[in-house]
């Protein structure tokens, strides 16, 4: 880590226009040394203002090198307003919004009036009309749209199909991710392209904002607006299924598809596809849930209660009443970074796109000890069918040492492992949604990325286990609602002071034993 | 297999002495080519007797060789009643009876009047105070005494240290278990030393009494008698608790047990303990739930509800609420052939008890991503503190494929793959103890042999989630639950009729969908 000794970290310089209350994006970003932040950029004279004036130990460092002139082209420019951050434990996640005009085609706006956190956002991207900020946006643009940055990270992926245009904001909203484990080498980039000399403030969100916060803010600049993880993801869940017609799908058994499709009514209520289909065996109609439904958008006040399940790294179960109630409620630390992280023991594949592709064409039932093997036959008291689990790698178990390179290949281990983990995070949400008493459960996070195998697994294992009276739902923007949301929600964060570095807003008592997902 | 070369496997003779109808424990055992087994053996005139009279292809195979002459010393002698086995997936567990004296020391027998199973099973062994039997019992515990067996198979292990002794049978029972992948072998060596000979018929239990069934019945000539795995389980339990004082156990808080010890009060009722501790460092307090503290025996009709969770290759959740009323509720495939299976890939260890040995070694925190790992520090918002594993096997995502080998040691991995097992099985307890409002959870199954990391982890795990509402309990003899119910329940067989082959008694239609583990 540089932050002692970098030279390229301009200070955030003052300048940026006096805005009403409702708009209170403007953060203090200078570290001690620099001048502070003068009360005109807030907005208001709040008695908090002297806490702006940071000590030495409790702000942003001091930066004794790099400081721009003030003829700076980016004098007085924040162009933070367009982004949103997501670290999370293996991904980064970032949203960045392009002011565009309409492109030929738009999307239907929701019915929905725009939710008070968007309008502020709508309001806050004002501020990115004037020169200053529109030349500070045409290089970052620019510098995304060249090969630079996939040259020098491997990891970052632009997501373009996923881009899209809100009416409400008047833009697109475009989304990258890297590596977690690139972020210091992301750093170095920015810092090296000057790319954060016009960004003041930045919303984020997720475990690594906290852990990274220092860098960021030493190394650039930033000052890092912290976002509550949950809030991000309700609120970017409501943004996109109010701004994104098709959001919203399922999976139903292939066959049974059409006579969905163009239902308007809630699905819930009167489907009974599926319990037609007694599950004599297993293997032969889960492997058939894979005809994908939309879901028409609902009203934003009808979504609740649902059951949210985000599958990283590990995995957390929010219980979601309302836009600002919801609560973990439970999770579990077999996620996405146990399947690559175990993956990569026991296949040697050390990429996780070709371990998604390994495991779409392995047979999980060389790994697995399956009812048959066990009883010979389908045990038909208790309903399991002979091709059911009974135990994941199991079979592993009596095979010779010589014999087990030979019998399970690595495209079988995966299979095994991508099932073993994918129905186990449906048994834990399903179980949580009965105590619950939630019947829509939405599964995001990029475990889900190009991973049709899980999606139809939890389709049909949701189905199966509810007696089709609950149903998984996945969203097109998976891994992103955080990110977007830390975008949607900086904007209104209300009490924009700096906070002591290591010190996030949202820290009330913590709560109760229930919710943690392990002891 | 070689059922139709077979020259050793005799012939049930018949000449067993008439019985009451209390005593249904002689069956048919003898093949359409043998005489049909007299009536006066089923010591009854049923009209469903004709039954008897199987067909070539319904009963135990035709024997042709190896026939006994009628003067043989096992004439008539069906010593059966000694045994009962479970063969699960991975495991074999017999239990065998032997009439003795009482020891010096007699444990209490339970205050509770003799269940009916067990009266009946009492009853049955009556038939072994004939001259035949004693001899056909002297042989059998003379070579269960010898090295024989435990030479030819290395997979044998005799469990002296539960063999207890019951007031209520007179006897002692031992308790002996072997792979079931040497099944093959077992039965060779039985008939080559003419163990079956008087044996007629055999309670048995778990998936594999279905498999093997054609065995046992073509090889040895032994009727099998399958009797309902789950009932094998409560009624086992029944047994054990009501005999054995000792028998049931929980884990908890290192400094809080004596205060514990001689409580007779029910402990969930007005314990308080683990709600002053505080999880602010998870790994701390987990780390001291190691005070082994017995359970006083409850009077049985006070046991139920319980929820009954059996791990063994895969895992098996029952609700109990009764001796007669139970179900299987949920299950899950990541169980003790997970552990053995996945852990014979990434550690290369191919013996379980040395697996075992090296996880008591190991560091999890090496492979598993922690909260703070991925914050930096404590997720203070809802509790997690940074030692929580937030990932399992996370940690090896980002590691360099090189390093990897070097980073984590083989007892890392089966450390982390051990806890993150069970504290999987923990969580879907809870969940299902929850949702089927149940307080006790008793676990059992082999999984937990000389297992204490998982008992310690699972009672805290329990107590923690359930802000100490409810409590794990385990059972000494927890794996031989299935082989005790087996040996108890097949004497009250009431329709003691050989079933066609690969056909159980229990066989009513599939239960609810919910029932079943795996979708």
């Amino acid at each position: 880590r540089q932050g002692g000794e970098m030279t390229d970290a301009p200070v955030p310089l003052a300048g940026a226009q006096p805005r009403g209350e409702a708009a209170p994006v403007a953060g203090g970003g200078g570290g001690a040394a620099s001048p502070p932040p003068p009360a005109a950029r807030r907005g208001r004279t709040s008695p908090l203002l002297p806490t702006l004036a940071v000590s030495e130990s409790d702000g942003p460092p001091v930066r004794t090198r790099g400081r721009l002139s003030s003829n700076d082209w980016t004098r007085g420019a924040d162009i933070g307003a367009i982004f949103g951050l997501d670290v999370g434990g293996s991904l980064a996640k970032l949203v960045f919004f392009e002011r565009t005009a309409p492109p030929g085609i738009v999307r239907p706006p929701s019915a929905s009036s725009l939710a008070k956190p968007t309008m502020e956002r709508a309001r806050s991207l004002e501020v990115l009309n004037t020169p200053a900020c529109s030349k500070a946006l045409r290089s970052f643009y620019d510098f995304m749209a060249s090969e630079e940055i996939t040259k020098y990270l491997g990891s970052v992926v632009h997501e373009d199909h996923l881009a899209f245009y809100s009416q409400d904001l008047g833009g697109m909203i475009h989304f990258v991710h890297f590596a977690t484990s690139d972020m210091d080498r992301v750093l170095q980039l920015i810092r090296s392209h000057k790319l954060a000399h016009a960004v003041l403030r930045l919303g984020c969100t997720g475990g690594g904002s906290f852990k990274y916060q220092k860098e960021i803010e030493e190394q650039l600049g930033v000052q890092v607006v912290a976002v509550d993880e949950m809030e991000t993801l309700v609120r970017g869940i409501e943004f996109v299924v109010s701004t994104v017609a098709g959001e919203c799908y399922t999976y139903k058994l292939e066959g049974d598809e059409d006579a969905e499709e163009d239902k308007e009514r809630d699905p819930l209520v009167e489907d009974g596809q599926g319990a037609e289909d007694e599950p004599t065996s297993a293997k032969k109609v889960s492997e058939r849930w894979t005809a994908k439904v939309q879901r028409p958008a609902v009203a934003l006040q009808d979504i609740f209660p649902y059951l949210l399940v985000s599958i990283g790294s590990g995995v957390s179960i929010v219980r979601v009443d309302g836009f600002n109630s919801y609560q973990r409620v439970s999770g579990s630390s077999i996620g996405g970074g146990t399947f690559f992280g175990l993956a990569r023991l026991i296949t040697g594949c050390s990429s996780y796109d070709e371990l998604l592709k390994l495991a779409q064409c392995g047979d999980a039932t060389k790994c697995d000890m399956l009812v048959g093997d066990i009883y010979g036959r389908t045990y038909s008291k208790i309903g399991l069918a002979s091709d059911v689990v009974a135990s994941s790698f199991g079979r592993l178990m009596s095979m010779p040492t010589e014999d087990i390179e030979q019998l399970t290949k690595p495209e079988d281990r995966a299979r095994a492992l991508l099932m073993m983990i994918t129905n186990n995070i449906g048994q834990v949400a399903y179980l949580n949604a009965v105590q619950h008493n939630t019947s829509r459960i939405y599964f995001i996070g990029n475990f889900l990325r190009r991973n049709k195998i899980s999606c139809h697994r939890l389709s049909y294992a949701i189905d199966y286990w509810s007696s089709s009276q609950m149903e998984a739902r996945f969203l097109e923007h998976e891994g992103y609602f955080g990110a977007l949301g830390a975008w949607i929600l900086s904007a209104s964060q209300e009490e924009d002071l700096p906070l002591p570095l290591g010190q996030s807003r949202a820290t009330p008592p913590p709560s109760s034993p229930n919710g943690p997902h392990a002891p």
